[in-house]
């Protein structure tokens, strides 16, 4: 076992990116989280990117949508993320952070509508649709609905931020298996690494 | 809203599986738990086919695995299955059975000599490696395992059902998007569809 402050799972992510790049589903993955019956929940979402410098992982999401509710009574998931092309897994553990706009750390609300503003038009017209997960009323379809591009974002837009406290790593193609461990000294986040079988 | 004694998702499945058959990646999908620690566990796992005429969904595992401390500890699981190619999603929520060879019921352990002998020699193997999940040895690597063709599953050989009670199907193409939900009538599963909002 060896141990470091450097995120060292983040290397092998970054690279299994730029391998994986000419698929555009390789920005998908499952994020498993407890819904408050207790039954797990699990969907696909889009990987926004590393939230600056940090290890931590950003997601976008409706404020309504039904992971919100999970999350909040609940704020663990799991992401797993597996690359097609050069078959490795990630499977990554860790703390969810809900950005909304009632946020009242005025970083977080600065990083919130950088995630806007980085999403696609076609991306922020999703969020002035109907409630996600509830019934469709087909007489309530969204029309002529339309983004000013230099607004900025609307309540419903939501910004999670996972804090990975623990990672599995698998390659398919080596049959090489790892975990990283974090723990905190001083503040400062110490990942171990231990070869495991796969 | 409507009722059926048919199982209307599983339809959109078999052809979701038929339009992705070319992508040796279709087969395989996203199985969320619980750890014994309340956290969401999600990992990579392989259609092994529907059991028999059922809507339930067969896995092959691993005894000693992780997932079987999960799934005993709670037997709740949800799958996430995203199809790369025709842009359909399916979240399959359930209760799911662990059949190993200590199981009591000679039709279930009949339904685990099947999956074994459908499972390709390789695949076998596995099952004589070293415990998945433990720090690995070098020194104690396996070696010269071999599988006897015509030999029986091993003990860590391992078959789970999941028996879905609730399904959302989501189509990224046409933005549709459709809840299932199943409820028992004389023991005959009903189950009713609605449509949502993606």
């Amino acid at each position: 076992m060896s141990a470091s402050m450097a995120t060292p799972w983040k290397q092998l992510l970054l690279h299994a990116l730029q391998t994986n790049s000419l698929l555009k589903h390789s920005s998908f993955f499952q994020l498993a989280t407890i819904g408050a019956d207790g039954k797990p929940s699990n969907r696909t979402v889009v990987f926004r990117g590393f939230l600056e410098e940090t290890d931590k992982i950003q997601i976008n999401t409706d404020l309504r949508s039904h992971k919100i509710k999970d999350i909040k009574h609940w704020p663990f998931a799991e992401i797993c993320w597996y690359f097609t092309d050069s078959w490795e897994q990630f499977r990554i553990n860790g703390f969810i952070d809900i950005i909304d706009g009632s946020n009242s750390d005025p970083l977080k609300l600065q990083q919130r509508e950088k995630a806007w503003f980085a999403s696609s038009l076609n991306s922020r017209l999703q969020y002035l649709g109907p409630d996600p997960g509830l019934p469709s009323i087909t007489e309530d379809l969204p029309k002529d609905h339309r983004v000013d591009p230099l607004a900025g974002p609307v309540n419903s837009f939501c910004l999670l931020v996972l804090d990975p406290d623990e990672v599995d790593y698998l390659n398919l193609k080596t049959n090489m298996r790892a975990g990283y461990r974090c723990s905190s000294l001083n503040g400062v986040k110490l990942w171990s690494t231990e070869k495991i079988n796969p």
